[in-house]
């Protein structure tokens, strides 16, 4: 089992007749997919997606795949081929096409009608090309077969990817739901095929690797959701994600069954299900829905929420509920209904909203007690099916962090394939298959590009650093005016202190040692703005330290007068 | 069930001949347990605890109780019982000795022994009194029956309160495994004792009462750890509790099984393993244990180290190998088992480890994949198990977060204690019992008290709420020195930035802004210092917004010169 070393370099040119992979984003995290293939000077591109921020990255809103590897060559695009419309396959888009306006977007049918809608929130009219499983299509060198496969939003599709240097089967996100609820099934006669031609590389989603056997069916949702509309006393709120048209149709059904009418709350909700419902993804019965503003009319025991926030985000309806500080006041009388995962990263903020919602004695249903989600990801069990028959010569696990990409190489050792030719790789490593066998031959940079507000990009790792240091201790800003020659303090000091937790009685005393440490300064000469300014942070720096044992970001402005 | 409202107001004067409860921590939160109990205006207090800071508390260290409700009357404390040795229940002893430092603390040999060693590092001697299981003992009005409980640390206690108002039963943190490893059973049949004399209230541990059925035994973790210890191939790196001392025993019974050395790594490790072997809770063979400076001597494959870090804490030696800083270096011959829970709150940062130690290559053991946790606290079967033996008339859920307590009531509810003898009181609330029936009578203000480096109390919510600012959009600070009579600029602007992600040479417009706006507020006469700073503060703030969308803190500094 090969794997990337720290010490990587650059990669040699692509070699004669070979197909390079780089993985821009996707592997050694879950998010922000995109895979650049490059075969004869041509690139082709694999979903183009977004990775949601952590605690550790304040204060961000998004971070994307950094494009640099492939700026220069943006014109050698033939395609961006879309697996499927979930934000971390095709987020990034948006951004993509802003450096290059004509790329050619390549999809499903819902897929791309999704990415278009988001366009239209960014005022871009792209170019699209839509495709269905069992086509085949060629895109400069790169010749693809489209399969189906089953995931937690319709219409995704797995890539085979010819060139002459071989056959690739890139899996996308999938699982292997063997009664799906629009019988769309992934292609796995279509995968034993492939693997019967030979699949020199296979690419597969190890998201769940790590957990043994099968995902239930998204069809045994239906009777717990049934059953908790039926138990429901009055209003009934479910939350789930905007992006999953299957759990929101059961919802629909059991609506009808059991005489409610159903109001979609949040942007991406009403969004998404709009195009779903006019693409006839989504089956709407006549006079179902009700307007948000016409809730009111409606008694609380014939209603039912479908609203986003599944995810505690902290200014959802949901959240907001949660915290009484929404015009739907949470009572015992109401049932609320999470149909959704927990996305690791999450755990707190759904948490609060529980305990918010229990606090005002709703009855609170998620998948911690009851059946109602599954989840969208192979499990280990299907995962070894899709290796079996596709044996492949080569094996890259992709969709993943470390502990997945590993869990999912050790189930293709498994299943025979030679360890010298499992690859794990992580984003930017640069991957060649050449006379048949994939090798690590470099690394390209692929580190995080972050959007925040209105810039990408200009949010750096050093800004990142200055928030977690505001924010765990906030900071202390000390201005003298000082005469420029004699270097003697003529102005301040002033001490302003946000977020450091120090008490203004003590602000005195950090004057009287400034004042101290400038008269020194001027007796001595010295009169560099620069150096005082040095020696105010480190006296300052040293006070507080010593005095609260702690270490806040201290800010001196030092100003000629 | 009744429930506290958010208007609950200033509760009455205790009444003649009832007890008042009052929890200061632990009702609505998993952490800083704390409980006074008041009868004839004398108090006894149960467990004095930490609670650990959230994200949404960036820089704390600790959280408190808050001691206001008793800040004025600690010399009538008759004691403070300690129930077992966790920080969450005897963390906050040093912060309240340090206003009444002869306050008896009360607890089995370990709790005082754990908490003894801890004042140490305060400099503080305590006034203190041992007690074992089955003693009964007076403090003032407080007649206290000891009783032992099976938990995740030895020596755990429950207490029976007597008064002439009744009898309490508080279980402390409890679970039942029917075959403890030091063979000290949870006292069922001391409970079914009590229940057969009456008892008024009950106020049980409601930590995993959503979880169904039962906890596994300890011992049922001894083989999997043996296995584990039999297949590392090289190092074997256990992290786990410092507190618990059964998981760590049966780490070193495998240690002699399998001929490895085991070596203790980190401050509170050391100390409690050193408590706990002195007192005889740890048995440690002879000649098994190296010492840190050591390792080198010692092969791979004839070592396993335990330490703390199990929590992902980023300081932690665990942490520092997963991220390759650390003398250690891990490799795919190193074994890491994580033989601990998984505390709400602590997943991005354990996850963080799994995945720095499996990109090394490590095999990586945790609860996720194997036996190697169960849980300190009774499941939802084993509470059923008390409530029936117990019969309480009256049944307050203890330590928990909302969810929890919630689910403990149904639990109660089910078992037959009537709704209206059931309460749900959160941290603050005042609970009277009275002529057997135990009332929610109004509220006190229970807060958070921070601890931050050297300092209790001083760090406020403004505080946070400055640096939760900071942390996710940074500040600018603009200096202007002004002629105090023209109000005219005669110094700066100088503008700074910290992590506001703004570009350097945007600062020039927004000087030009300023110098604007102080042109024309001099033109009108404006030469006020906090006039003028808002309007620097307005125009910084639009600009910003305007041109990033964000909203930075904005810190204007007007110097008079």
């Amino acid at each position: 089992m090969s794997h990337p070393h720290p010490e990587l370099s650059d990669p040699p040119a692509p070699p004669e007749g070979g197909l390079r992979i780089v993985a821009l984003g996707g592997l050694g995290e879950i998010g922000r997919n995109m895979t650049v293939f490059e075969y004869g000077g041509r690139l082709l591109v694999v979903d183009c997606g977004v990775l949601f921020p952590e605690t550790e990255q304040p204060g961000i809103d998004l971070i994307l795949p950094d494009f640099e590897y492939i700026r220069e060559r943006l014109d050698d695009i033939e395609a961006v081929i879309l697996t499927h419309g979930h934000e971390d396959h095709i987020g990034a888009v948006p951004y993509l096409l802003r450096e290059r306006r004509d790329v050619p977007l390549v999809g499903s049918r819902l897929t791309l009608a999704l990415i278009e809608a988001k366009l239209t929130e960014h005022r871009i009219k792209p170019v699209t090309d839509v495709v269905v499983e069992g086509e085949r299509r060629t895109f400069g060198p790169f010749d693809i077969e489209f399969l189906a496969v089953n995931h937690s939003i319709p219409d995704a599709l797995a890539l085979a990817i010819r060139t002459p240097a071989g056959l690739v089967l890139h899996t996308g996100d999938f699982k292997m739901d063997q009664l799906p609820l629009d019988g769309r099934l992934t292609d796995l006669p279509g995968f034993a095929r492939l693997g019967a031609e030979g699949i020199d590389l296979l690419m597969s989603d190890s998201t769940n690797a790590e957990v043994a056997g099968f995902v239930t069916s998204e069809r045994n949702i239906g009777p717990v959701v049934d059953e908790v509309f039926r138990t429901a006393q009055e209003r009934l709120i479910v939350a789930c994600f905007a992006s999953h048209i299957h759990r929101v149709q059961q919802v629909l059904d059991a609506a009808v069954a059991n005489g409610r009418k159903v109001c979609f709350v949040g942007r991406s909700m009403v969004r998404n299900m709009g195009v779903a419902r006019e693409l006839g993804y989504l089956t709407v019965p006549d006079d179902i829905m009700v307007d948000q503003k016409d809730l009111d009319d409606i008694p609380g025991d014939r209603l039912v929420l479908v609203c986003t926030g599944s995810q505690g985000e902290p200014m959802s309806a949901l959240s907001r509920m949660a915290n009484r500080d929404h015009s739907i006041r949470i009572t015992e009388r109401d049932t609320v209904m999470l149909a959704s995962s927990l996305i690791p990263g999450n755990e707190n903020a759904v948490n609060r909203v529980i305990n918010g919602l229990t606090r005002w004695g709703a009855r609170v249903i998620h998948k911690g007690n009851a059946l109602v989600h599954v989840s969208g990801h192979a499990s280990a069990g299907e995962l070894l099916y899709v290796l079996n028959v596709t044996k492949p010569a080569n094996f890259v696990p992709i969709h993943g962090e470390w502990r997945h990409l590993r869990a999912h190489a050790k189930l293709a050792a498994l299943t025979g394939v030679p360890d010298e030719n499992i690859v794990i790789a992580e984003d930017g490593v640069v991957v060649d298959l050449v006379d048949g066998r994939a090798k690590i031959v470099g690394a390209v940079p692929a580190g995080y590009v972050y959007v925040d507000g209105l810039s990408v990009g200009e949010v750096t790792e050093t800004s990142l650093k200055d928030r977690r240091i505001l924010g765990e201790e906030g900071f202390v800003s000390i201005v003298v005016g000082i005469d420029s020659t004699s270097g003697k303090l003529v102005a301040g000091p002033e001490v302003h202190a946000r977020g450091a937790g120090i008490m203004n009685e003590d602000f005195e005393e950090i004057i009287e040692r400034i004042e101290g440490v400038l008269r020194d300064a001027a007796g001595d000469g010295v009169n560099d703005v620069h150096q005082i300014g040095q020696l105010i942070r480190r006296t300052v720096g040293k006070w507080v330290s010593d005095n609260y044992r702690r270490r806040p970001m201290i800010v001196p402005v030092v100003v000629e007068v």
